[in-house]
């Protein structure tokens, strides 16, 4: 769905619950639910279970050192959400416990695909259960009552609700490149708790990158001591975090990126690569040329011992050795690997990277892991145990699917390019129109989200992440008719103040850096235009601001975020103010006060900026900013008055906000398209005295996105 | 200084720099700074060295992997408060770089009380130069560099200057007792980062408490596995810490506190105590009984494996051992006991505790550690290289420093009583008054803050200990005569955005508790009264609002912060509008938009409690600032119309202002104090017409302070 289709969606009050068949309320219940990803089927009732201090927590059947560690840290996150002090320890006695936890057994020892993460709830307003046939499936019923938690003036509770609830797709991850900047591992943990809240399953470990190859190696030891400015995990700590996600039920699929990708191994170790070195680590953003050379045995035997190593340290059945945008300029200016190409027959590059794969497919066979790849890696000889990941989307998917391979898709989950959750939330692995059979949509494993590492810090990653996460989470967990945007929207506002408590900075850093650019100043005003611009669609952040992976991540694209709720907010109010023709009263004065605010930011912005340097780039953006509120205003004072504008103003206006969307230091002001309906409604009046409302409504919406005359 | 009399305090604007003899201004330069602590001597002169992307820094005679390490860390900030991308690697010729670092030479291989400290800086339109004898030297001017760093339209660059510095005390602590509450290695390194910004020089790390002992002994494993609930640091993550302190020329001093304060340490190894066990870890707030056996030789072999291990992970040349606080209950009550005392002699509990320390004397001197404890220790028998650390006060310091001891002050320092930073400003550990000589005086080593652990979290921590820390900072570098509250308050605002760069949650985190406090509410009214209450001062907020050590540490007293900025610059326009007398128009306006705010905060703070019953307890506050509104609304209408109010209106609005300054939620109103100014102001015009302005403003305050009819 797209920003306009988003923008001129009616502004409905919360509604749908009913996410599949199985579902539906019942008596005088709660009427809505901030649970997130919605379960499989949920049944509420009326009346309530109270949460106080006395709340007491029993195991029964079945428990284990990870359940047990899954119990205290639920209750100090209730504890944190209610203020209240639970008495340490399990209740002895289930029948008087106010939660009992009936775990079958401890499923599988290692977090795998085969996991069963299904779960059963039903509060009662003497107790609480849940039952689930492993220990990862109770964990994921924990974070669902933890979103059930709510309060009134009576105190905490938990409303009366039967959950029935398993994914939809098994495999829903997460990819975090630390490879062009490195993330250190207090990251890494608060952001598996914030996926384990979310119920996402897979951290996709991204360790290495032309920019930095991110694991300590004690076989080649070279590798992190030259290739990655000092900036590596140890292999203690790669445990570390390996544990940490088993403990949330999560797996670790580490990614060795390789032919491509792969100038970091190559400073310390230039006789693996195809050109006559030496090298360096890459500071841009970019494909770039460095591939290993497929050619020599020297080289495979080095990927065995390595792959080997790392084999041990992280247990998951499947190894993620990337093979993408490896373009092998390299391989075709090496008089060696052209003769060799000769001699054996093969025919182009994208053969060669097929020869390399095969080596690369014994290798992991006798290390016992199975091989997922980029698509680049889907050959025919690729055994049917692999899984292609897919950046291309759902018809490669299809197509691998078609073929007999599993397959997960990242293609309309890449959250590193600043897109609306909207946007993420349509993806669906399979589609609606999917033409595969029932057979083939299994081999549809499920999705992850990406976030690429160019530019984002420790400082900033959370905000590139989360809350939009959130929605792919449940998009891939959630069944596909689970579809409503603006219900998606009113959970993940409150589903990102919970991730709070697990130390995400997704909305406290915003200030920080807001701080840090006004040096001290008040931030009002900045903060204004910080909420209302967005950063750059796609790749153009490095055309609009050029950088390396050695600058600053600081600057207003930095401190702005995707999806800007502000923006959102605006749009309703102006299509609700179109709504109300031909009275326009609806929302008209938020609307003037709106505009006002922003009006008046302009000059207290340009102060501001006055004294800060690093903020020089945003002038054009507050100049911007005040346009807005002044065209707003007053296309608001001629929809207020019924006076039709003069002549010309209306294509004035809109060039001016043609000018106005332009991108400015790689920002850009999601609003411009609701101010242009503001100003085609002002100077449409007089059509309101031939046509009804609603015909004037989507003339107005047509004209101002440019589809009508 | 108390809260009154610094209510009291004229607004001045910013004049006061020369802090010493030494310091002059000189030319048109820069008429106010930013750094903090004050240097020794500072001499500004017109002119800029601009700071752009081409900035390269060189270093001359002496480098080691420290300096290199430091000059990284002072690259990458420069580039985060600037947005400019430095090329990396050191200048080569030093005549071209935009630094010179001169440094003699590394200084102690181990961060001492013997290290020197100095530098010198000298700022030109070409080039700055850093001199130092050593390492920490230059690490402490780097950090003043990074503090002239200013910027202005035509972008960023340090003002000319000759900066001449060294500390006036050698022991600048920060002690952490993680004892009471755990906090995880990366709260105590962003602390270290912030400790190095405002150059102290020692983590006083407060290991062991009766609620935890928080260290890995692999040769009594018992201690951190039944001690701990798990939240310990490994050895090696101990070791890291010091090795990162080092890094930053800090000195860890380890304390373990006995005879008392050891509950935790007796869960595991019961047979050390002195009652019959078994023991539990503490879970409350206070002094407890458990002691070790001062008459077993078990105890000391104990102590003298332990201390020895202890010793192998901390290197600096002193070993904390508490001594505080053992009331001895346990002693007397053990009938062993009682019966060794008569047979050696020892007639008291006292004198019982001076034989177990000079056991432990023995035990330190072959692990060539040097005591440190509390002021329990000083006894006649305590050797001359021991160090008296003070929580009584300058009088106990002084008195040791006459019977020569070393001493530190922590009186004056507790950071955990949430008092205004100017009262920990004024304490001086050699007060003005002293009659101490000039030998004695060198035994006042310095000071530590003290940031006691019983209601701290590592969501929290950094605000209880910053930005008042800094000043304490200062009080403990610079010059005695460096004592203008204002210009500090100014300074440490600065500091306070800028320490935000090292990762602390000082600013950020108030926002995050708010949040959850509202459950997503809009939180702009709760912001308001937390920014107006202070937690309760001294040790009243555990009777004010009962916990334990396991109760979650997310109410609104852990929101607000000690020294309200808002209540300081209430108090301000307060007095500014009474020094205008009798025309009271200055500050009116301000005032009345103030007073407005609070007023109209109360019914939208009510709507926010009734959803939130973790925020139940604020109703009071809520409707006391509804009050504090409209009475401050009420005496300034009468001000403004020059009408005296009618009879009994003061008395009943003191009355009730009297009842506004009870403590809430363990929470209270500093404004109540200028509020009565304006109460009396208003009740006391008509006299105005009998004296100068001058004598009316003193007769207000002093009316308002109750010091007068």
């Amino acid at each position: 769905m797209n920003r306009v289709a988003c923008a001129v969606l009616t502004i409905l009050s919360f509604v749908v619950l009913n996410a599949s068949a199985q579902q539906s309320m019942s008596g005088p219940a709660t009427s809505s639910h901030n649970l997130m990803p919605v379960p499989a089927s949920v049944q509420f009732q009326a009346g309530r279970l109270g949460v106080t201090d006395s709340l007491k927590i029993a195991t029964t059947n079945f428990s284990d050192a990870r359940l047990l560690s899954a119990i205290d840290r639920f209750e100090k996150r209730l504890q944190g959400r209610t203020g209240l002090t639970f008495t340490p320890g399990l209740a002895t006695d289930a029948g008087t416990a106010t939660l009992v936890i009936q775990c079958a057994g401890p499923g599988q020892s290692i977090p795998s695909l085969e996991e069963d993460e299904s779960y059963q709830i039903d509060v009662s307003s003497q107790q609480a259960k849940l039952s689930a046939p492993t220990v990862v499936g109770a964990m994921r019923g924990l974070e669902t009552l933890l979103q059930l938690l709510a309060a009134d003036s009576e105190g905490y509770f938990l409303p009366l609700a039967k959950i029935q609830d398993q994914p939809r797709f098994r495999w829903r991850g997460l990819l975090i490149d630390i490879g062009r900047h490195y993330e250190p591992p207090e990251v890494l943990k608060r952001n598996l708790d914030a996926m384990a809240a979310v119920k996402l399953n897979v951290f996709h470990w991204h360790l290495t990158e032309d920019q930095g190859f991110r694991i300590e190696s004690k076989k080649f030891p070279k590798l992190h001591q030259m290739g990655s400015d000092g900036l590596f995990y140890t292999q203690e700590q790669a445990k570390d975090i390996v544990e940490y996600a088993r403990q949330r039920g999560i797996r670790v699929v580490p990614e060795f990126d390789i032919p491509g990708h792969s100038t970091s191994w190559l400073v310390g170790y230039p006789e693996l690569g195809s050109g006559p070195g030496p090298y360096t680590i890459e500071r841009r953003a970019g494909i770039f040329e460095p591939a290993l050379d497929p050619t020599r045995d020297e080289v495979y035997k080095f990927l065995e011992t390595f792959l080997g190593e790392m084999a041990a340290i992280f247990p998951d059945a499947y190894l993620h050795i990337g093979g993408d945008e490896n373009q092998g300029k390299q391989w075709d200016r090496n008089p060696k690997i052209q003769a060799f190409m000769k001699e054996k027959g093969i025919k182009d590059n994208h053969a060669l990277q097929a020869y390399f794969n095969q080596h690369l497919l014994k290798i992991l066979e006798k290390l016992k892991k199975k091989m997922i790849g980029w698509d680049e890696i889907l050959q025919p000889e690729l055994p049917k145990n692999a899984v292609i990941h897919s950046w291309r989307g759902t018809a490669a998917l299809a197509d691998a699917a078609i073929k007999g391979y599993d397959g997960i898709l990242s293609n309309g989950y890449y959250i590193d390019l600043s897109f609306p959750t909207s946007q993420h939330y349509a993806a669906d692995p399979i589609p609606a129109n999917t033409t595969l059979t029932a057979e083939q949509q299994k081999r549809i494993l499920g999705g992850e989200a990406t976030m690429w590492g160019e530019y984002v810090s420790p400082e900033t990653i959370d905000s590139r992440i989360w809350p939009r996460t959130a929605a792919i989470a449940e998009r891939l967990w959630s069944p596909a008719s689970v579809t409503d945007v603006d219900d998606m929207y009113r959970r993940l506002a409150v589903i990102s103040t919970q991730l709070e408590e697990l130390g995400l900075t997704h909305e406290r850093n915003v200030d920080v850096l807001l701080r840090r650019l006004t040096g001290g100043q008040d931030i009002r005003p900045l903060k204004l235009l910080a909420s209302l611009v967005e950063p750059v669609k796609e790749y153009r952040r490095g055309e609009q601001r050029p950088s390396t992976m050695l600058s600053p991540l600081n600057g207003l694209v930095d401190a702005a975020r995707p999806d800007s709720q502000n923006s959102r907010n605006f749009a309703k109010m102006v299509d609700a103010l179109i709504g109300d023709a031909p009275r326009f009263q609806r929302s008209a004065t938020d609307l003037r006060m709106t505009l006002t605010d922003w009006r008046d930011a302009e000059p207290a912005l340009n102060s501001l900026l006055e004294k800060s340097p690093m903020l020089r780039e945003a002038k054009p953006l507050s100049t911007n900013l005040g346009t807005l509120g002044t065209t707003g205003l007053e296309a608001l004072s001629f929809l207020a008055q019924g006076v039709v504008p003069p002549n010309g103003w209306r294509e004035a206006k809109l060039a001016m906000l043609d000018e106005a969307a332009k991108p400015k230091a790689a920002l850009e002001f999601p609003v411009v398209s609701s101010m242009k309906k503001l100003v085609v409604a002002a100077s449409e009046q007089s059509e309101l005295k031939t046509m009804t409302a609603s015909e004037w409504q989507k003339r107005v919406v047509a004209l101002a996105n440019g589809s009508a005359k």
